[in-house]
């Protein structure tokens, strides 16, 4: 269970003990991740759905639905991709979220992320802005998830 | 100025018009990294500081300074980098806040963001925990840092 750990961490810094990320917290995560079933995307963008569950196949995990919500509305937020990730937490029950946009200010390029059931942060990924990368959509997303798995050994 | 172009996009985003970063939004925000005349990073740790000062000097950058603050409390919130970064926004008078610590929850990694002087997101990179990667401090720190960077095509 990841409450257990964040509960052992967080009493770790209270104290001044803490010293850097444990392997079983990466284990705990990657549990996690390995054992979603519902995963959910919160986009209508049928190449982004499509670039992440080909990935998703890849890393043998279970096919991600998208979720049709008006997304628009993140981009006016500070943290557009995290805004949108809790849009999806907060309206279905899925047990992983991963979301893709902006990561900050226009301009700021894009990041993607991994959350679980209560809003946690598990993984991300970040790109440079599209018009300095000149890659598609599609091959921007796929990196973006991979990267996102593999930084933690998946 | 950062904030007409803010504004233009949250419109376009409002009527469902955006198309993604524009050049000029990015170019906005590399004057604005290319400006700042009060560098802070909210740390203790010599290291850290040494090593982000030797990558903005490389950059043309002025040198950081470390904010003594009790960052552990950060560590205790669902973002701790960003919760840092605040935490120099909100207690100094820097014009870039360069924070740098947990991604999420533990076990995620890390993360190195950029911030301004209002607490806005202008770059970011996310490294490995360190178990994963198995660099030294430094190391890291100094390629997420150049990564934040040049991402903007700095």
């Amino acid at each position: 269970m990841l409450k257990e750990h964040i509960k052992k961490a967080y009493n770790e810094s209270a104290e001044g003990k803490r010293k850097g990320d444990k392997k079983i917290e990466v284990e705990k995560i990657k549990e996690y991740i390995l054992s979603a079933e519902n995963i959910i995307i919160p986009n209508w963008d049928k190449k982004k759905l499509e670039s992440i569950n080909k990935v998703l196949k890849k890393f043998g995990l279970p096919q991600a639905k998208g979720l049709k919500i008006h997304t628009n509305a993140a981009d006016l937020t500070r943290m557009p991709t995290i805004t949108k990730a809790l849009m999806a937490v907060d309206t279905t029950d899925s047990d992983l979220v991963i979301a893709r946009g902006r990561l900050g200010i226009p301009g700021s390029g894009s990041m993607l992320v991994i959350m679980d059931c209560k809003g946690r942060i598990l993984s991300a990924a970040i790109s440079p802005p599209h018009i300095i990368h000149g890659k598609s959509l599609e091959e921007a997303v796929e990196e973006e998830l991979k990267t996102a798995l593999k930084r933690l050994g998946l």
